[in-house]
This record gives C-alpha cells, structure tokens and sequence, in this order.
C-alpha cells in the first residue's frame, strides 16, 4: 500500500487494527483518462481514496455549464459520510489522468463494533477538512480577482519562498480554468496581466523571477489589484 | 423550545430521550444586531442553533476582504463538527439583526453512553447537508454571472410559481451583495440588468412582473446571460 494513503487524515486517525482492517478490504480500480469514476445522485457504496493520478470532482448545472469543485491527487480522500451513511455521491469524479482509486467500504467495516468510534471520528475529520477546504474555495471566489486565484494557485505549486521558479502546470488549461472559477479565455487574459509581475508561461510551463513579488500581488486587496 | 429548533436536520434524526438530553443542557444566548457571536480560531465550546433573527458567518482575509460564507435563520445551526471534536470555529459569526443562539454542549451529552452513535450520526448528517450546500455555492459561483446568482437568491424568496411576485429584501443591500459575492455596485448593476426580465426593487421591496421569465434566465447558459 502506498505510503500517501496511510498519510490521509483519515488513516492517520486510526488504531494500527482498524487501519489493516479497513486496507484488507479495500479494493484498487484503474480509469483510464477520461473515464467516469462516479456520478452526483448515485447511491455510494464506498469511499474512495486517490493512490495515483488525478481525480476532478464535478457538476453539471440545469443549464449544461460544467462546476469543477476540486481536484484531488495522491493520498485524498472524497465521499466519506456518504459512504458511512449510504448516502447518494454529491458530485461526479472523472479521471483527469490515468489513475488508480481505492475503494473502502465503511458499512462493511463497521460490522466489526470496535471500529465504531474510530471510523467515524475519522469520517468527521475528514469532512470537517472538507468543509474548511470548501470554505476557502469560497472565499478566494468572493474577494479574490482571478488573476489573484490564478497566482494563489501558482505560489500552491512553487517550492521556493523567494526568488526565481519554474512550475510545470499538472492540468490541461480549460480544466484549471474551471477550478479556478474561470472561462478558458479568462484565464488567459489573468496570465496576461501576471507579466507585469513577472510570471511568463509556454505550453504548461510556467517561470515566475520572483516569487515574493507575485505573493504581494496575490494578497492585494482585490479592489486595486 | 421553538418547533424549528426541534425542525432542525440534526434533531430530527435523534430519539426523544437523547434530544431532551440535549435541549435541558442547552443555553440561550441574545445578541443585538452587529455583535460578535464567535471569531474564526476561537476553540469551540458548543454548536450553536439559531433561535431567532439572521447570522451571517465569514472570514477577513490576510488583504482585509470580508468574505460571506452564509447567512443563517431559524433552525440552521452551525459548528456541529468543531464542537463535537473540540475543534477552533471555521468561520466568524455575528448578529446581522437582533438575534437568539442556543448552545448545545455536545462534549457534556456524550458523557451519557447511549448518546455517542446518535449524535455523531447527527452531526455527520449536518456535516453532509453542510458540504452540501457549500458545494451548490461554488457551482453558482463559477458558472452564473452575478445577475443570475441574484436572481436564484430572489427566485428562492419568490413563495409563486408563476405570475406576479412581490419580495421584501431579508438583509441590506451591502450583506446581500456579500452573501451573492458581489461588491455593491456590481449587485446595483446586477438589480439594473433584471430590469429587462420585469424586475423592480425600491427600498428593499422587489417587484417580478412574472417568476417564470425570470427563472428562465436564471438557468441560461451564463455566456448567453
């Protein structure tokens, strides 16, 4: 099993015991680029844990517009209470890149009554993680511009505190418009006005000269940036 | 006890014994209009259920920003998970009108043994619905322009199905704009562009001329909207 797993919120959590117990039952499926992992309103039999790959979380809205509303990598985890309470998935998950995602099945370790208590502490942390993770997403969307979402997320990738760095984007540029709360062209037009703050980028490549000046951008008020 | 408190989801899924449990611990709290109920970080104590009057919870980002993450009335309840695992407040909350907040002290029911499955199960209920409508948020958020996110909010107040409809605003316009992630001159444009789908708004008081035109441009395609 992949170190990362282990390392999600929800197994750190848990007693060795319950951990293998819950590893033991698991099941590892592969998507292909593009498959469909699940979709919003199917009843959910398991959690899911990401062990290579990414994984967006969308939805489809009335008028056909497309919501991505994360994108999850190695080590998270999505559709943990629906999954302890045989809820319906509240998104749809497609495979952004070939991937292989954990299946668990929470009913099915529950069964074992010492597991109880552990699980849905776990589950609870998870979700509360889930919410807060939700909770700045909103934020950023409310008073952040997107060329402003746009540098939070290059400063995400950069390792660097200061100085010169080159990133290699890990998603195509309509999907990382779309988790940023943009248009396709919206996001160009945000790379456009980070040159001034020296951010260039070619094909997915991305050069920021100086991280702390793009930082500063990026926590302006949103009014003057 | 008002009925809506009991209306809640998380009290609906709890037996009669454990919710009396509950509400004989519980303690009401008034606040006037503007004060601080809790700040973001603060370690939580109690979940807290609103009792009468609106809540709106929010974070200041490092820039300054207010961002609304939701407005509450009666019956909604919030820090369910924080409380229950003694975790810091997600969010700030405040009075926006005169308001009553009862706090229940899950730590102190817990205590009872029959309690602990029912209550977490509760509280993963609410946790559910909360990621729920957080989620909603975020969809309306990237894929409606302001006017159609006003006209959602407008539309949710509207009790016809069809026809004539006249509203009173809940919130001022400053809040409101907030709430629907708009500064306030964008949510006076936004009032300026419904006026072509019949929409009227005077001092709070809105009028729509027909609900259905309106709800047909809510769901448009935002590039056509």
């Amino acid at each position: 099993m992949s170190m990362a797993i282990t390392d999600t919120t929800l197994f750190e959590q848990l007693s060795q015991k319950v951990r293998d117990c819950l590893l033991s039952k698991a099941r590892v499926q592969e998507f292909d680029r593009g498959a469909t992992i699940c979709l919003q309103g199917e009843p959910t039999k398991t959690m899911k844990v990401v062990q290579s790959g990414w994984v967006k979380l969308y939805r489809v809205s009335p008028n056909g517009g497309e919501a991505v509303l994360a994108t999850l990598s190695e080590g998270q985890s999505f559709n943990e209470i629906s999954a302890l309470q045989g809820r319906r998935s509240p998104t749809s998950a497609e495979a952004v890149s070939d991937c292989a995602i954990l299946n668990i099945d929470l009913a099915n370790v529950l069964a074992c009554p010492d597991a109880y208590r552990e699980v849905t502490q776990a589950v609870l942390s998870a979700a509360s993680n889930h919410i807060d993770a939700l909770l700045d997403d909103i934020e950023q969307l409310k008073v952040k511009t997107g060329a402003q979402r746009l540098s939070d997320y290059l400063l995400s990738l950069s390792e660097a505190e200061s100085g010169l760095n080159e990133i290699v984007l890990p998603f195509e540029k309509t999907l990382l418009a779309g988790k940023l709360g943009m248009k396709p062209e919206s996001l160009s037009r945000a790379f456009g006005r980070l040159k001034r703050y020296g951010v260039t980028s070619n094909r997915g490549h991305v050069r920021i000269n100086d991280v702390s000046v793009l930082r500063s951008y990026a926590e302006q008020d949103s009014a003057c940036a």
